[in-house]
């Protein structure tokens, strides 16, 4: 790993108030293998539509991608309550901690 | 292009009562410049969770992948609406393409 | 019924194109009766909230709200698609009914 | 107030371990207004809908009403996260509390 990925690993654990190294290391793996299906299904689409695959099987295929992108997105919200929220809570004032997370939620539920 | 796909294009063709090769044909190349941004997007996200970005700038990023999947299908919607729904219209019946077209509508609204 | 309400009803079957009073006519007493249990809801959630109901059983209340929302608007658009678009298939050009039908399913998604 | 409500706040106060009647008791006049608003866009739905208003007009009236619907639930959820989550965090093991507001979330994006 890169000196810049290091640094920003640092940045994200400070923004945690925490010593390790990120709030999603646990199930990283799992979350990569996640993205990757869902790029998989993004190029799906790309053949799909060069192929001239039937304008309605094409908007099933979306549909399936972003409910993959929201049970990422979910995935990731449960990890930073659990992480980010609860230690800044402990940590003194959660505040602003509180207001970035329903942002991100105001931010998904409307994208 | 393969056996196979000159047979979907011919399906597709037929299903929406009308010569021509497919309904997005006008907008092919820019369907396919639309997805591979998001296929460019997704991949961005892997390096994202990779690099240990903090989880609210993932979300930011997540969100901005769905918004372009929504365009996308809108689009698509639009298109189908234009071509087979209006084609089934003057053919005859077009019970079942609006029935079919609403269903996605209702998948693109749940997913 | 009012002068008033007769002129919309002109107005709407204009819009449609045809002779009939209104595109939904058939589903009216059943949509009236959707609608009328969502705003049961909604006045189910004025009651939780002034008795201080669990913040988490307001918010399923509210995820079923939106639900009954969406089943009344994914049945106005096949409606719409059934009538108004398929009217001015026949009679013509229906390019802006098919452009007012994929504007108001983007609004659906993003709201 | 009814026994049963003073009940229910208790058991709300409790669910958020500590001595206060509610969670969103500063907001809940606010709320109770948006609700009351929203309760007034879907009466005036039913009134579109016996005058036989164009569909695509009662369709972005629909859009507004879940914007609305949106917007309660996300204040809620905010103040979930600063109320309920943020107290099981200084008390002790806040992984339930985690859960249950994830839940809500994935609930709500998916509605």
């Amino acid at each position: 790993m890169s000196d810049e990925v290091t640094q920003e690993q640092g940045a994200h654990a400070h923004a945690r108030g925490e010593a390790g190294p990120h709030g999603y290391s646990g199930d990283k793996a799992a979350l990569l293998g996640r993205l990757r299906r869902i790029e998989g299904q993004i190029r799906g689409l790309q053949r799909m539509v060069d192929e001239d695959t039937y304008c309605i099987d094409v908007l099933t295929q979306i549909s399936a991608a972003k409910s993959a992108l929201h049970a990422v997105a979910v995935g990731l919200l449960e990890d930073h309550l659990a992480h980010c929220v609860v230690d800044a809570a402990r940590a003194g004032d959660p505040t602003a901690k509180v207001k970035e997370a329903s942002d991100a939620i105001a931010r998904l539920v409307r994208s």
